[in-house]
């Protein structure tokens, strides 16, 4: 069945190239979900984004380790003032580098902030991300989520040259 | 002809996976398309992204209702006034969650203006932004824009909490 | 063999859809490759993205003509003295028009600037992009890509205006 046997070929080589897509868009999906989540205060939305044990490292300033550490942070004090004070965590549409079942991305996130008495947004934040994502048994997860601000310093420099090689 | 009912059930199972692959990018490019209209004047363009009954509610300021009423806004003194001043509406990539023949997205919105003798632009307005779409018999189009300034009340936090349930 | 040709009729439509899929995939990786390459001083990996000959025209500026041209304008003092200062280039999710072996597409650039005394970040440059790019033996390059601010003038909107016609 020559026929039926190319068909096969040509099927399974679909089947690959179409799970490459899906693997992008659910990655693209996974990072497009981390804004309205903070942003909305749903503690748990947002730490469910990373697996377990995954790791949230804000570049010089502090490193939150597990669903625990992200949680407590979207529910803490200094979260909680900036989003009712009027705040956006808006994120760009990331560079993707699938490897089987690990990726990494690079994006950038501002936080925007309300200033009220001047009716008008001003940016606290402007960091370089690296995302480092795993394929588990229900999907794709954060691993490692970097994220260093742009104030002319080598290291987000450096981390968005990872995205220029391999 | 055991090979062949096998190859047409996997056939079956990606033509399913592609129609969800085609329905993400083309509400990605159906809210894509919404910056680049409206910043150019192209106010039946704009338009034309919704139902020809769709709403666009600009929360807390007004409510547009069907094609002729967001037309007259683009066309509006209020509108060509930004453009003709130097604007951008900048929108980024969105969360969607698909559902058969009606899809939801989140995303955010910047209103960003020129400030000529500064040299610098400004962020007049940054919004939580819920999109209901549908699927007609020609494409994808928004049958509900919301769209509600971040400056710290509940409502934008409600809104961005959709996109993390059900 | 009825069967069998069906099957591969199936298969041949949903192969043309994968081609489009990753074709628009392809694009939008391209376009988010800049502002990494760039904002890390990644000369060759930012000419890269340009077909060898492939045009850089920053409207009203200068024009930069093929690779030597765009990775000079990395590594001159214009752009390192920016990224020591502390600067992204923040690019959105395009809109995609696809025709065969080209594409055009459409979006937002920032350019964003740290003001160390003031700790935040300012807008120094929003501008209106169009991406010509064309499919060669190694996948989709930028043929052409003009870059005009948003400050008022006619020709940002005329630009857009391409996206919402055709």
């Amino acid at each position: 069945m020559t026929d039926v046997a190319a068909l096969e070929a040509r099927l399974a080589s679909l089947e690959a190239r179409v799970n490459a897509l899906e693997d992008h868009e659910e990655i693209a999906q996974l990072i497009a979900s981390y804004g309205p989540a903070v942003d909305s205060g749903a503690a748990d939305a947002a730490a469910n984004l990373w697996e377990a044990d995954g790791v949230f490292d804000v570049g010089g300033h502090f490193t939150m380790n597990g669903h625990a550490d992200i949680a407590a942070m979207v529910l803490g004090e200094g979260h909680q003032s900036l989003i009712h004070n009027g705040c956006g965590h808006v994120l760009t549409a990331p560079r993707i580098r699938l490897d089987g079942d690990e990726a990494v991305a690079w994006n950038y996130a501002f936080n925007i902030r309300w200033d009220a008495p001047n009716e008008r947004f001003w940016i606290a934040r402007l960091s370089a991300n690296e995302w480092q994502c795993r394929r588990g048994p229900d999907g794709w997860h954060v691993a490692r989520r970097t994220n260093i601000n742009l104030d002319g310093a080598e290291q987000p420099r450096e981390l968005l040259r990872h995205s220029t090689v391999g």
